[in-house]
């Protein structure tokens, strides 16, 4: 079914208000009655051209108001008591798991490879610093390997690559032989596997407040409990995290600790190995995501948590997705012996193997060195963008905004009073060009306040600047009219 | 730790036996204590030169005899109880999950690659006939789009590759369009998310009695009962599914009904249309494994169960893992359309997407029709394998075995006596020069007799009369000295 709803775009009222609203009206003048099914959120953002993110919002206000019914497996319907002025129906599990940050996160892959816009939603690498000549050399010569590439492979991972990879975690400080590692289909196939491995529905699982969205979205599709820990400049804060872990009894900890995604901050030495203190404290586990470390600008990254853990206590993940291209898929994973097994048989269960193909160029691309030529070549180009992104920031956005310093990866993080207007900045934003990632997807839980995740690693630097002097723009003309922006306690609903 | 174990080679008791008798030995001994950790179960069998089905069946043994306990994430250890002669310990939750054919999966994967032996045990195409050259060909032309193919991509699946797949599908006689499709890494990982999507901890799940070793693990490792329902030469038997499903209440069932893994079965059209029916009746989703459909060597497959679903009860899943290659990890899943933004969501959790440069090469060699070129080239190859896998049973397999005869795709299933020793049948196998697959693994339950899994895809047709010549040889000897064959109820203990 479609539904007839009429968006006006210039008006002040939100669109996801304007959805919601115009759906309440029709189920109150009785022409969506009880029981009828509404189209899903992709096929009502399709018909009304506005992004996943706002139809899941409006549903998500109608179901809390108790005018929409959501069922796993079947759809969301009109409630039954929606005719009648009745109270909010409970929250439902599987409502919950609706209304995940899945869509959003889909929207920023796709955003990702838009054509017409700038993103600066994506924390990804800039696809067009690709090492394009040296990478399809190797695959290229994966040509006379012709047969031992169309099989499955073994199950750990093509042995070359795992021998390649012992050597790359080396140079991060990790000792590791070729047995103990497990090839991934990247760092989320490492948080997916580790977390069936390690929790089991209902379980609490502690992250940093803000975190990378995919976590919680696993976690929540998971039926885990994420628990947001405060950070502060230097990272996780050890202090929350001890009193929580007190409380929580989590089964383990999510943690970038190397240019955090998307605080881009980065933890000392001291605050690691207080970090691995605590954990065998409150004995909980660590899945340390390292994905961004050799994204370093200002000096190299302290050692992984990994390098410092002598009572195995960590899993370690990272991937090639930022330091050379997501599209290649492929990650590794480090885990106490202990789990090793486990995960291998979750891996089965989950996909079976990575492309071999694919296993065997990366093999052969890190064997030449060509992680290490790239990087050189890629560092200053980063480091530049860096740079500009805090430049720009610090001449165009307009005092109440605040925002993290970066010394490596690909984000900051900014940070608006509570009642900013942040749909609509994104709204405006995209109308201007560009995209942006609003923050409170990467919220276990809300902070008070109000976010947006701003990427620089795909942008030239004027890009960059054009970008935060529109959006500098925006924001003080949104400061300067306080009936938008303090409007009804904030006009984007939490997800969750 | 490592375990002082000999092994005799040329004793009568199986090798799991000796493992686990001297194990028990050593704890009644006292040599290992209460709380002791035993090596892991990959360790062992590197250790002693075995496979991890061997060490895994000694570790089960053990368990259920009450000497060790497993405890998730931290390994087995000798039971606390051990030492005196306790009742056997309840069976743990974490304990079943353990002892799941996951390490047999990652044996059969590796035995496929084994390049001293000769693998009946995978089910898998012939790597010698993978068409390099056409393949090769679509990915060098992805070189112009290298800055496309470093991206994530669309959450969904690269839109060629859906466009692509939407007129493969059509070919089967199934109508979707690109947005309808999703596309995953396999048929492994479409059972995966649709088990995910489906079923919670505790459901029960039909499948055909035998089926698919890898959704037996999945199932398993998710915390879902597999109910074996029992076939004959049509495959899956409508009246004992009927029976059952009232019963059982499944959440769904998963079918291959087109040439069947292990069995080679088809299910006629008349036959189809009924299981749809039933399904309707008793209101269970059915899960269509379609991956064998196109390898038909006597006449086309009827059409698959999603062309007939009329009510949204079908979820659709095939892979290019069979038709063409498993090193590209490449499949598509058709779902009714209520279940498809769930669908995606668990895909985003578990990997996000697939390698866009794989999507696009296999995108471009569809639309060249490669894969209809490949499959004319190869059907006559495999149908004379299969002829020649059939006169060699015929010739040289003594009376009291029976097998399946495949008018489709890889394999074919022995039956064999109860008592029949089938370790030591794989065993004098393997010292021959071959790998088969122990009919034990495909099993929801055990079935009272004793199977082999012979997958002929791979072979030339002279080795298959030589394989079969030699598995000849060794049953009609086992059958001469009746003491080994009907030794203590079986020597391979099922391994669930």
């Amino acid at each position: 079914m479609s539904l007839s709803i009429v968006l006006d775009r210039s008006a002040r009222a939100p669109i996801y208000q304007q959805v919601a609203g115009q759906i309440r009206e029709q189920i109150g003048m009785g022409q969506l009655p009880a029981g009828a099914r509404l189209p899903t959120i992709r096929q009502l953002a399709q018909q009304l051209g506005v992004t996943r993110l706002t139809v899941q919002t409006a549903y998500a206000e109608l179901q809390s108001g108790g005018w929409l019914e959501a069922t796993v497996g079947r759809g969301t319907f009109v409630s039954q008591s929606a005719a009648v002025d009745a109270p909010p129906a409970a929250a439902h599990l599987d409502l919950l798991r609706a209304v995940t940050p899945a869509a959003v996160m889909g929207d920023i892959l796709q955003i990702g490879h838009g054509r017409e816009k700038h993103s600066l939603a994506s924390a990804s690498p800039d696809p067009l610093l690709f090492p394009a000549d040296e990478f399809w050399g190797c695959l290229a010569d994966q040509r006379r390997n012709a047969a031992a590439i169309a099989g499955y492979g073994p199950a750990q991972g093509d042995i070359q690559l795992r021998m390649a990879l012992a050597d790359y975690l080396h140079d991060r400080t990790i000792q590791a032989t070729p047995a103990e590692i497990l090839v991934t289909a990247g760092v989320t196939q490492g948080l997916a596997l580790s977390a069936a491995a390690l929790a089991e529905p209902g379980d609490v699982v502690l992250v940093e407040q803000p975190t990378y969205i995919g976590i919680l979205h696993q976690l929540r599709m998971a039926g885990l409990q994420p628990m947001g820990i405060p950070m502060d400049e230097g990272g996780i804060r050890l202090d929350a995290l001890d009193k929580m872990a007190a409380q929580a009894r989590p089964r383990f900890l999510y943690t970038i600790p190397s240019f955090q995604n998307p605080t881009g901050s980065c933890l000392s030495l001291q605050r690691r190995r207080d970090l691995l203190a605590l954990a065998r404290t409150h004995g909980f586990l660590i899945v340390e995501d390292d994905i961004y470390a050799l994204l370093a600008y200002d000096a190299p990254a302290p050692p992984p948590l990994k390098a410092l853990d002598e009572h195995g206590l960590v899993i370690y993940l990272s991937s090639f997705s930022k330091v050379l291209m997501p599209g290649l898929r492929l990650g590794c994973l480090l885990a106490p012996p202990y789990l090793l097994d486990r995960l291998l048989s979750l891996r089965l269960a989950a996909d079976l193997v990575s492309p071999s193909l694919l296993q065997q160029t990366l093999a052969a691309f890190l064997q030449a060195g060509g992680l290490r030529r790239h990087l050189r070549r890629v560092l200053p180009v980063y480091r530049r963008r860096r740079d500009a992104m805090m430049a720009a920031l610090q001449r165009y956005a307009p005092p109440p905004l605040r925002w993290t310093v970066p010394a490596g990866g690909f984000c900051t993080w900014l940070t608006m009073p509570r009642h900013h207007a942040l749909a609509e900045l994104a709204r405006l934003m995209r109308q201007g060009g560009w995209e942006i990632a609003p923050g409170d997807v990467f919220l276990a839980q809300p902070s008070g306040e109000q976010h947006v995740r701003l990427c620089f690693g795909s942008q030239p630097d004027d890009a960059l600047a054009r970008s935060m002097r529109t959006m500098g723009q925006i924001v003080r003309e949104q400061l300067a009219q306080p009936d938008i922006a303090l409007q009804d306690g904030g006009d984007f609903a939490p997800l969750v």
